[in-house]
Parts: C-alpha cells; structure tokens; sequence
C-alpha cells in the first residue's frame, strides 16, 4: 500500500495516482496535514511540493522519479517501452511537459488562473493570461507534432508519458483557450483515448474530492 | 557515431557527452549552423534549445531522454541502477536538478550573471544575482543532504544522476558564490570524484572549446 501526499486536482498527483491504477499498486490519497509547507511534509518534500509517496518507509518526492518507480515495482504491464527509441520518445514527451508545456511561463499559468483560482475564490491575472498564451500555443503545437498519428506518445504502446501528459493535457482543456487550442489536433482523439481508460476515470478531480 | 548540436559550456550539452563517453558512444560536436532558432535547428528542436542530437537519421531533443536513449544503446557499463528503490534515488536527483536546482529563479541566474556573461562580455544584473540566492542555497542544501554519504547519488553505484547533477554543479563553482556554498558540504568531495574521470575531463568547457 502506498501513501499518496498531494491534492485532488494536482496534475502532478494525478499522475502518480494513475500510474497507481495502471500498475495495480493500491494506494490512498492524503492531503499533506497543515499543508505542504509544514514540518512534516517538508521532511517528505524539501522543496514543499506535491506529490511525494511514502511505501512502507521509503519516502520519495519528484512525480518523474514516484511514476518510474511504480513501474518497476507494479504488476501491472510495463508503462516503458524496451525498444529504446520508442523508449526515447516517452521521455522527450515527459520532458516537454515539465520543461515547456506546463512551465510558468506557458500552461501553468494559463490553468492557474482560468481554472484552479475561480475554483477556490481566488482573483484572475488577466495580463498574465495574455502574456502565458503565445507560449502555450507554441508547446501545444510542438505537442502534438510529436503525438503525430499516435495512437501513443511512445507509438503503438500506451506508456508512462500518455499517463503523464494527458493529466497534465486533461487539465490543460478545462480552460476555454486552452479547449480551444487543442481542438481539431491529434491531440483531441489522444485524450479522449485515455479518458476513457479506467485509470483516467478514477482519478479525476471530482472523482478524488469525493474519495479525499 | 553521433551527432551532438550544442556549444561548449553548456551544462546540459555537456551531460550528453559525459554520457557518450561513460557508455563508450562516439560522438562529434557540432554548433548549431544558424544558431539554435534557425529553421534547421527548430526542426531538431522545437523549442530552439540545446542540445539535441542525431544518430543515423533518428533526431532526439530533452536532455533526459537522450542520456537515457545513450544508457540503452551504448556498451559501456549500464548508468541506470537495477534496483528500483536506488533508481529512484538517480531520477530524483534528475528532477531536483532539473526543476529546482538549475531554475530560473535559482542557480541558472546566478551562472548565467557570474559566469556566462562575463565571458561573453555581456553586462551583469546584480539584482537578479541578489535575488537568486536564496532558492539556490536552499537548493544547495537539499542537494548535499539527499547526496548524503553517497559515495554517488543513487548509493553505491555511478549513474546518469551523477553525470547530470555532476555537470550542473561544476558550472555552479565556477561562480564565486556557488564555490562557497558548496564548501564543506558531501557535495564537494563528490564532485571532485567525478572531475577525476576520464569523461569528465573530456567535456570540460575548456577542452571543448579546443575541440570544437
């Protein structure tokens, strides 16, 4: 049994959580007492992020790190690819997540302030929407030049990557720009793909509210 | 043979070459004709960094994915620890660097302004240096504590971790500032043992610089 540290809603939890589901690793969800900052959690995470795990005494933060590691220890079937070029293309997929696509200067911030601040009451910066949306369309293009004709991000075999991005990408086209840039790409048929995966219904932000 | 677009003194162009030497993958540096946002380039990588590299007509961009893509083909000794928990360990460390680490608001500033600027005889901003310093101590500081005894970031074995890690902080002591922070810590006699191997000294910004 794992212990999953993080929030309904978080991409990044999200996407730990899936791989959960896809490697029949059971786990549970606790949000961090006294938030992500506190001692406790700071131990766990130094830099005071979501997620981290804990499974059975071995503490790890870094979703990378959390979602490779439930792939060499689930049962369920490899999320990598043997052969190393499509093994290569999994992880330029993950890179481009974290490095470009939901970067501050990109999606992050667009999903921030369209999606997650009007959910918790929070004001919207209209400027820096306006200033996330050149950026953004810029990796979303890139993105789905490198899905190509999929069916996967890896190619023929659903992987680590797919689990990854399409939390991130699911995220993502709950803001109206951002619904708005992936429609009519490959991206679109891609994330209707995964969202009709078990693993994908199980851990959507509504589906974790009622379970946290 | 392999193709590696990238400059000298870029720590990430230079944890492709360290890869390449460690796994025994030969391999020829090449500047991007154009620079990194002329149209051949941007076909290499969308984003216009670098580097990216080509091996017999198979283009890869993401530092991550390629000294992966370099760990799975090359004969030299495997980079990435069989064991899944010491795994976990390396790809943390891989993030921590990544995400937190060579940041924008931490010590990428700081080496870009201390190091890279002058050297290009570009001016130096003071306040941004000022600004960095806090995220990058605490960045610091969390490194040299999950680096532990060590002897190497995953335990006992070398791995990518050490080579990424490894070429990240070697630019990082170039700067005043980052010398004094890693002083006393596990982290400088670690990186002295890395300085020690052979693809280390191969890579060095300097001897690069002759090569190229």
């Amino acid at each position: 049994m794992i212990t999953v540290y993080s929030v309904p809603g978080s991409p990044y939890g999200r996407s730990v959580m899936t791989a959960c589901v896809e490697k029949q690793v059971p786990y549970r969800l606790e949000r961090p007492a006294g938030g992500s900052k506190s001692p406790e959690h700071l131990a766990r995470h130094p830099f005071g992020r979501i997620p981290a795990i804990d499974h059975d005494g071995f503490s790890l933060f870094e979703t990378q790190a959390i979602i490779r590691y439930l792939d060499a220890i689930g049962e369920g079937p490899s999320l990598t690819p043997a052969d190393p070029k499509a093994a290569a293309l999994m992880n330029r997929a993950i890179g481009v997540i974290d490095c470009y696509f939901f970067d501050d200067n990109s999606a992050k911030t667009l999903v921030f302030n369209r999606v997650v601040a009007p959910k918790f009451g929070m004001p919207t910066d209209e400027a820096a929407v306006e200033r996330s949306i050149p950026r953004t369309r810029q990796s979303v293009e890139a993105f789905a030049r490198l899905l190509g004709e999929g069916p996967y991000l890896a190619g023929e075999a659903f992987s680590l990557a797919d689990i990854h991005a399409g939390c991130h990408f699911e995220m993502f086209t709950r803001a109206p720009e951002g619904a708005v840039m992936v429609k009519g790409t490959p991206i679109e048929p891609w994330l209707a793909r995964l969202e009709g995966r078990p693993s994908f219904k199980a851990t959507t932000w509504e589906q974790l509210l009622q379970a946290a």
